[in-house]
């Protein structure tokens, strides 16, 4: 857990000093892991790379989170979160400050999404006391992934709002996002093949039910030996 | 050859046939080649998938193609085409009817975009008569690639025009679809890994310039025994 939430403040900081070159738009933070997934080193890493636009997938979720905000007066993952944890069905993990789901419509089997329970639109802005909680729960929801697919390839990767610093804030989504964003992390396990339906569609056929998968998620005992 | 027209004219006929089903939005047909492109049986095939929707990705590139065609009132492909008959680096075979090329942003190294040189929006509609010269071309283009690539994994996708036969027409792009589109094919070679980077921004990381690509593509001799 120390070495995990060292992890963890390295992230912040290089996204605290990234975002003070002004060219660059967004910081992405994300993980391959196994070669299916496209890890390219043997030992475990995760990677950087900030860009000076912000990224297609990035900038439509943003619009969504705008767009439902505008409506709602109300943060759709905030709307999300609540509603998972009254229905309960997909909930992994759940504590007093962060929780994991299956998503409603998971793309791939096991996809997990980490979710701060307080509102915040920015990694970087988590308090440092924070960290060592979100580095028991990551942890601990990474551990069940390996326990029940047998440590499958998979991606992680960092959803967390672009660089606010730049000033002047040109897209038309900048000025709502501390309100209408929320940053999370998409767990992306790597057991089923990308192919022509979905490269043609945009859509996913996902053969394992979210439910089923939290169930097993859930189940997963946290012993040091089989975790 | 005669083989290949055969299952080109069988793709129209499925096209044409569930068209007349009014709950059906859009066909899709592609094919998956290897184990890496999501290929689920060991002799070659392709499949065809019917939604009751326009797929998320259809139809950003119908929203897309409307938008030039607003603003140039001209189709954004035959614009497409016309620069790279100019241009003539990416061009891996051109005929009288139709022009394959490695597109200017590839996604994938040796990523192929194949066009009929006339504009037609549907590949349903493609005369009969041209379905041989579609099947020459097609066939010379796949087997360039089996050759430089020593039989890659790869998916194609048929981009063809959503059902336009269903009334009333509701999304706007409906009306103008028979000059703001044009059907192709894409041809996707699985040699690089979608991994964390490209889930995270929807942006691609293509090793090969499209240039290079498209050299080895036209030299590649075409001998029977080679190819």
């Amino acid at each position: 857990v120390e070495h995990f939430t060292r992890v963890l403040r390295a992230y912040q900081e290089r996204l605290r000093d990234l975002m003070r070159d002004h060219r660059m738009k967004y910081v992405l933070i994300f993980k391959n892991h196994g070669a299916v997934a496209g890890a390219s080193l043997a030992h475990t890493h995760t990677q950087l790379i900030a860009t000076s636009v912000t990224p297609r997938a990035v900038a439509v979720e943003l619009l969504s989170c705008r767009e439902h905000h505008q409506v709602k007066e109300r943060c759709l993952f905030c709307d999300i979160l609540a509603q998972e944890l009254q229905d309960g069905s997909r909930i992994v993990r759940e504590d007093a400050h962060y929780v994991t789901v299956t998503p409603y419509a998971s793309r791939f089997p096991f996809e997990m999404w980490l979710m701060p329970r307080q509102h915040s639109h920015c990694f970087a802005e988590v308090p440092e006391a924070e960290l060592r909680h979100l580095a028991v729960h990551f942890r601990d929801v990474l551990r069940r992934l390996r326990h029940v697919l047998k440590n499958p390839p998979y991606n992680f990767v960092l959803h967390t709002s672009p660089n606010t610093q730049i000033e002047p804030k040109r897209a038309h989504y900048w000025e709502t996002i501390r309100y209408d964003y929320h940053w999370h992390l998409e767990i992306l396990p790597r057991v089923t093949r990308v192919a022509g339906f979905e490269w043609g569609t945009g859509f996913y056929i996902c053969p394992t039910p979210p439910e089923i998968a939290a169930g097993h998620l859930r189940d997963a005992r946290e012993t040091e030996e089989t975790l």
